[in-house]
């Protein structure tokens, strides 16, 4: 089975492979040999699918288990579910010394996080993916967050999983929509990192290569992260596309999830940044292709100046400039800051 | 003036003198260069004291203000609050490079920084504590919490604060009643550490020497939380009295406030650790006589017997153990672990 270090402080593996879920409990044992409780996080889809197995793992290693269940879905991501979990841990007695399991996609892997993160200020977690997205995105590198009314995200901490196990049985099981907004991030890693990986992913035949495309997702990610664990430079050059897809998911209300958002912010963007000389010509057209080979949406309905007032409020924004990432071409990226007074110019021609 | 250093990553000083409030905004200046917002969080008393020399410092040093007032009181410190805060935030659309301003005692301290823990996943904040015992304790180590229904300080987050400006001429106009808790606060740190401190506040004068304690107190606070931010080992004693003093706190629906409860805390504790031969007998009756100094209430009406299923709960507890905090005599203390079922032969003796 392979396994990915990341080396931060302190430093956790990365566990991908098929049929690992039945072992968590041994896994987890070992990281904690003296918890006492495991409380699982998850929502009620992945619930009914893989709570009996992961917990019947817990046990059998000797783990007192409690579980809370929310329901599916980005809208469960707020403080009223937050104070819910809050109130479970409370009633569980979950000290410093137990472990919370995030099992599901990215809201579960966010919200039990940042639970862990803040439950008396911070007690170890795991991440157990079960979609292609959080996988190769949301479980890795400690971002936790909880939505708003102003926002996505806007309120989170930096709070590293201590074990990530990423069970490929459970991805390839996934509906068609929900696969593709791994795919969508995944399409991400090769445009800024890796031509190969691009290829791997361009001819809508992700699924036959899952392990490796996982594998060198993770591994860039990791990269990432161990030099840039707050995201105050390198770590940046993940929000490829993000800017306007975090825009485009607020616009629709979530109609289009983050995933695909971000495949179309990857798009739009880049046509502007063609249009500008700063991407290569054709760039812009091989990711929407890549894209369409899943079926995939490569353009906002609305207006992209639309999108403008919702982009202001960033919170990549720094005083008055926010970080785009621009892809040099498939395989190179850089930052690329833009005054927030200029995001009209630099984003809309005629048209737009 | 006296500036003390804690080596955090990053290191923030703390000034100590009279008369710092009007130039905070220049210190704040020199400290973000490019910031562009400073956005206060403080209470409707403060608010009315000090806010409008701190806000004319801040503009006079160039930053756009707003300023968020909440009512004054330990029944702030909560998610609904959080929100607001949250949406203030937004609404002045406070980036990671703009500075959350703290001013008050413990309850704006904790919820301004955790407000700032979580923000964005942090924005940098400095503490102007207004009160004596915010002064010696909250301010300054990154300690940040919000109550929920099941207890106090549950939720939280380990966040330095940037700088820490303690204006004494704010101390020296405390009420009595709040200027004691600071006072046994500071006793606190006196058993714990030092017994010259000790004596400079058991004579019931603190306030003639008021620099030397808060100084003496910092430097303490200083050195803990180098050694041990996190609060895992050495950082522990600072609990002393904490753990029967939050379940006083707690029983009382906060009537006894946070500084009183753990005065009487020390006091409840060293009786019996006494008892149990662990403390120098006349331990207990000389940090009585020193809040009796200052009509300070020294032991609990209710019965200890009753503090206990709040003790179970609290966030120190790690699995089956408690760690307290005992004083071995004035100036010398350590950790003393004990397992949760004994907590009654601990605590309760014949007639407890």
């Amino acid at each position: 089975m392979p396994s990915i270090t990341v080396h931060t402080a302190p430093a956790y593996d990365i566990h991908i492979g098929a049929g690992l879920l039945p072992s968590t409990g041994e896994r987890l044992r070992k990281l904690f040999p003296k918890a006492v409780s495991a409380a699982v996080v998850t929502d009620d889809i992945v619930h009914g699918l893989y709570a009996p197995a992961l917990l019947d793992s817990l046990r059998a290693a000797g783990f007192k288990t409690a579980e809370y269940v929310f329901p599916n879905g980005e809208e469960s991501k707020n403080h009223e579910r937050l104070l819910e979990i809050y109130g479970f841990l409370s009633a569980n007695a979950v000290t410093r010394s137990d472990v919370i399991v995030a099992l599901g996609g990215g809201v579960a892997g966010d919200l039990a996080g940042y639970a862990a993160a803040t439950w008396l200020r911070g007690v170890p977690y795991v991440q157990i993916p079960t979609t292609f997205l959080a996988a190769v995105d949301s479980s890795v590198g400690g971002k936790t967050a909880v939505n708003i009314p102003t926002g996505k995200n806007l309120v989170g901490a930096f709070w590293q999983p201590r074990l990530v196990v990423c069970d490929t049985d459970t991805l390839a099981t996934l509906p068609h929509d929900i696969f593709c907004d791994g795919v969508a991030e995944s399409i991400k890693y090769g445009v800024l990192f890796d031509e190969t990986l691009f290829d791997l992913l361009a001819d809508g035949r992700a699924k036959e290569r899952l392990d490796e495309i996982i594998r060198r997702c993770v591994d860039y990610k990791r990269q990432v992260v161990e030099e840039d664990e707050r995201d105050t430079g390198r770590r940046q050059l993940l929000n490829f596309g993000h800017t306007l897809g975090h825009a485009i998911e607020r616009e629709t209300h979530f109609a289009i999830s983050h995933g695909k958002a971000v495949g179309i912010g990857m798009v739009e963007l880049t046509e502007r940044t063609e249009r500008l000389g700063i991407s290569a010509s054709g760039t812009a057209e091989r990711i929407a292709s890549a894209l369409r080979s899943y079926d995939m949406q490569t353009h906002y309905e609305g207006r992209i100046r639309d999108l403008i007032p919702a982009m202001r409020g960033d919170k990549k924004r720094h005083g008055g400039e926010l970080s785009f990432v621009v892809a040099q071409c498939v395989g190179l990226s850089r930052l690329h800051p833009v005054k927030v007074d200029a995001l009209e110019d630099f984003l809309c021609g005629k048209g737009d």
